[in-house]
């Protein structure tokens, strides 16, 4: 996996330098970037190569649930254009978007999976990926049992992921198996809003700690994961952005509240 | 353009057939919907055939604005895969789905506008392009005058449109181009609400004057667009679906309320 260089940001602002030590900080990988939307996505955008108009790729709505191992499964209908199109060529993307996203749509993360379609065979494996799937879609459960919805595997070929402005990287099919989710993006959304209306001097005192802006005099969380809160930071020499460390990593949707008391106090101690 | 048959429901059912006559009432065409759709949507998911891994259908989101014609127009970054793919091959498609859905996702409406793509040409064309642009995405003001953002058109060669479960039809390129969006289509889900919050008298009463169930025992709104109000209806012989229409048809978002009230107004005097 690779990171781009960042391009232009919308707003064409250069964020001011960090003048003191910036505290290393875990981020998520790309894989695990990856595999949280995946994860905690339920439906896509499917593209297939077009059967009519012949050759043009053609994207439809599709929803799914993954395997063990990221997987994408899909129950599609043979009334459906995506079902002749990968009949006939099995090339697919799944393209799917930040189902908890926070601000700007554009600056929230997508994943363009592409992958081998094939249909499950064996009674065995179509049965579990119907159990799999009527736990993400319980509505599923009256019409994926009909005949003419057939379950569909997508083996995934090559993994796009983009986090926002300027955060995109290609990742390996086995980063994305391997990567565990985060289990906080659900509540990541709620965490960041009640973190900036009730805890600005929580927010300050990271951001003076932390990210090498002893002179911050305000700080917004803009984006929270398991490893930490990224912040955009006010410093008398312009705008900045830095990150500020849940030590240890959050393993539970519920811990984020203590984790972000855990850096408050560490903040502080340091001040 | 052709309706397919509708096939299963999700929950299997049989609606009751109506009983008197029904009143004839418009509906939306597909290029009706489909226009409607791209209308009031703001992003879609682009489909365009990858350079790498080659020849795969490559989904990503991409925010559009439409010319007069309905083309829609993208501004895109050479730094992208798609940008890189379009200039490879111009065939792609933009999937829209339904910005105001009611109810069930896969039960509300989606288009996929498979298209040519071409970047534009001449400063006028561009110019007025990115004036349309930034209507519907002010915050794109900043970017699309960068030096790496070129506006691509996408051509319209094919729609096909899906309006929930057993409702999908292809639509000709003209037949959406000369549509006219349906004004109500942003108020339509809290009218729904409302209507059913409130006024679930009036609903019955044109549930039994214009369906064909003059024993119905209740109605609910399904949906409502400037032509008329989808019913579900409940009778003595089982649930039913129907539609009334408005007289005359919505032409401004403001004007559901005086048109609802005219219906019911209809309604009571035929009972």
């Amino acid at each position: 996996m690779s990171a781009l260089p960042d391009h232009q940001t919308p707003n064409g602002y250069s964020p001011a330098a960090p003048i003191a030590p910036v505290a290393a900080t875990r981020r998520p990988s790309a894989g695990e970037a990856a595999r949280t939307l995946a994860h905690h996505g339920a439906r896509g955008a499917l593209s297939t190569i077009a059967v009519e108009p012949a050759g043009y790729p053609y994207g439809s709505v599709a929803p799914y649930a993954l395997l063990g191992d990221g997987s994408p499964i899909v129950f599609i209908s043979t009334l459906a254009e995506h079902t002749s199109n990968l009949t006939r060529d099995h090339r697919a993307s799944l393209l799917i978007t930040d189902p908890h996203p926070i601000g700007d749509p554009m600056d929230n993360g997508r994943l363009t999976l592409v992958a081998d379609a094939a249909p499950l065979r064996g009674s065995h494996e179509i049965a579990v990926a119907r159990e799999i799937f009527a736990i993400r879609h319980p509505d599923a459960a009256g019409y994926i049992t009909f005949g003419d919805f057939a379950c569909w595997v997508l083996r995934v070929v090559a993994l796009r992921w983009i986090g926002g402005f300027g955060r995109m990287a290609w990742c390996t099919p086995s980063d994305y198996a391997d990567a565990e989710p985060d289990p906080t993006a659900p509540v990541a959304p709620a965490a960041v809003e009640h973190l900036n209306a009730d805890h600005a001097d929580a927010l300050l005192a990271a951001a003076r700690a932390f990210t090498g802006h002893p002179d911050a005099t305000a700080a917004r969380a803009t984006r929270l994961d398991r490893y930490g809160i990224e912040l955009t930071i006010a410093t008398p020499r312009g705008q900045a952005t830095g990150r500020a460390g849940f030590e240890p990593r959050v393993d539970d949707p519920a811990g984020v509240r203590a984790a972000a008391v855990e850096l408050t106090r560490r903040a502080r101690e340091r001040s």
